[in-house]
């Protein structure tokens, strides 16, 4: 099998070696940045580079374009025009409805892995970055070939990846909801926090609770990757903007009516929903079992989220997530962990108490 | 010192204990739930419970009313009512203008403890709950006697907390900005991520990533709290809507004009304010040092979170948060990690390499 790979950063570079490595594939790179490409042969991410797109997709079975997404539309459109008439010509950009909606050719199938958002660089490139991951493939049903699908695809679950088809609509609306939203939400959150610190104030002012910390993590994100991860998006964005500011206005009318029954409803629905997604596993782990939450007051010093893992991790009780919220002076704090599976719950209660902290079921 | 306590929950509960084992004073109590008062008894929190607020408050030198956010105002009513002309009322309410704009008595002084939140119930209730915690306090400065104050301050640093006057107007902006906001904003991604899922279509839905995660994780708090106290602090609350949805709507315009340019200013703002927020300490652990952010791709499974805590703990390497995100079939998954300041970032990526774990720097 010939890969192609238009643009070998880390992504790209995990492509390639999890081509070499575990399908045994013959892979020829291109990266506009000389340097890179030569790190990627050195690092074995690619068995040759190339000087242009041209050569790099010339006789390939598979293409990947891994470029940004400002430089996708073209990327992609010269490795169709450089591509034989059986390639499967994909992508690795994280919206897909402007790209599918552009890619009139048939040996094109949009792809979104769910990997490796989080560093750049080939250096960091890993055979194994994609093992579990979810791939979504937009293949444009009337006109994918099965055979190009199925290369592609095929490929992909040799990676360790589940290629999951869906529409590129679906996903992008998707994506707005669940990733780009919360990163536009963080932005604010920290901005018109920070916009209340004046001078010394900000000497009364303990630390935000973790309410406010765990929401603001991605606050100013990668700024090359997120401007235009939101521009590309910008329809479903856009959508789940309105759709935030109406949800918005209506908690603001119950406020402004006092009306207690409409926010407390409000507010059990968010409940019941959070718990759907947690059961089905939407919000980390595999599923199946609910996940259940834990907190322990203890001591804030080096050594205590050892201890409590540790006699977790010897008890064979898997932590599915774990926060921690220091005190304003670093005394104690609050570990909130979640656990799968009522038995685990328990067991993990009795091993926490065993070790003399004071933990209970949130 | 004698010390009344209306309403003894899990607040209520903690402040007894802490003024009979720390502060060495007598503890009266009322709660409306007979029940509950037998069980503060016999747990120690209070030496003597009564059956009405009147009899609690005879007497004492500094009442505690923590009531529900709800029944608040009436109790520091009937408290003030039977309270000695020296005597100082306070209360633990999460909202401070309401009630002090309606307290136009001298010795009343609006309190709010930032500890405890995340639990019920007098059976938690801990004399260190408070060690390390600030205890907001909104003295009406024309009115509150200066030794009224001090007897109430000098109490609560013996719990070991950090008594901070604040206006009540600035305290209710922050908390709705740090604190409430983010309840709603959690409560509104939750319901709409989950109206995505129609029947068979959550089969083909990946687990969300880290952000939406992270931002949902107080989504539908209790309800017997939280509607109280986002009606208490409508007002404040109202602005915060009002301020994040003209935010919301600067975005929304940025993405229909394609404005990239205004986005990266607009990210690259964000992740300032969320360094500064993180250097002066509001994000949580004592401010000095920034803390520094670690990514380590590690197999999923009981003990890894342990080994790397264990390293760290060892080499005095303090764990200032940690956040993790499994893969969707559980195979592998992301541990972030801050520790504070350079040297100790330094230290745990040559330790977590060490342990055979890909680490890098975010």
């Amino acid at each position: 099998l010939k890969v192609a790979i238009v643009g070998v950063g880390l992504i790209g570079g995990s492509i390639g070696l999890a081509s070499r490595l575990l399908a045994n594939a013959e892979v020829r790179g291109y990266d506009p940045d000389e340097g890179v490409r030569a790190r990627a042969v050195e690092l074995g991410a690619i068995d040759a580079q190339a000087g242009d797109i041209a050569t790099a997709v010339d006789g390939a079975d598979v293409v990947f374009v891994a470029a940004p997404v400002g430089a996708l539309a073209e990327a992609v459109r010269l490795s169709l025009a450089a591509a034989g008439p059986s390639c499967v010509v994909s992508d690795v950009g994280s919206t897909k409805r402007l790209l599918v909606a552009a890619g009139v050719d048939r040996r094109f199938v949009g792809g979104h892995p769910l990997a490796g958002a989080e560093t750049a660089g080939v250096e960091h490139a890993r055979a194994d970055l994609f093992d579990g991951a979810t791939w979504y493939l937009t293949p444009a049903q009337e006109r994918t070939g099965e055979s190009m699908y199925e290369r592609l695809s095929s490929l992909l679950r040799r990676f360790g990846a589940s290629p999951t088809a869906i529409d590129a609509d679906t996903h992008d609306r998707l994506m707005a909801r669940v990733s780009h939203l919360p990163h536009v939400l963080a932005n604010l959150l920290v901005s018109q926090a920070a916009s209340m610190l004046h001078g010394d104030e900000s000497q009364r002012i303990p630390a935000f609770g973790p309410s406010f910390r765990d929401a603001t993590r991605v606050a100013g994100a990668n700024s090359a990757i997120w401007t235009d991860i939101y521009i590309s998006n910008k329809d479903a964005l856009i959508d789940a903007i309105d759709a935030f500011a109406a949800g918005l206005q209506e908690m603001r009318c119950w406020l402004v009516e006092r009306q207690a029954a409409e926010v407390t409803a409000w507010n059990e629905q968010a409940r019941a929903n959070r718990e759907k997604l947690l059961n089905i596993g939407l919000l980390g782990g595999a599923g199946g079992e609910a996940v259940l939450e834990l907190r322990v007051l203890v001591p804030n010093h080096p050594g205590v989220v050892a201890a409590i893992a540790l006699a977790l991790g010897h008890a064979g009780v898997n932590i599915a997530d774990m926060a921690l919220s220091p005190s304003a002076d670093d005394h104690q704090g609050v570990i909130a962990l979640w656990v799968r599976g009522e038995q685990h719950a328990k067991r993990a209660v009795e091993l926490i108490a065993g070790l003399g902290f004071s933990v209970v079921r949130a």
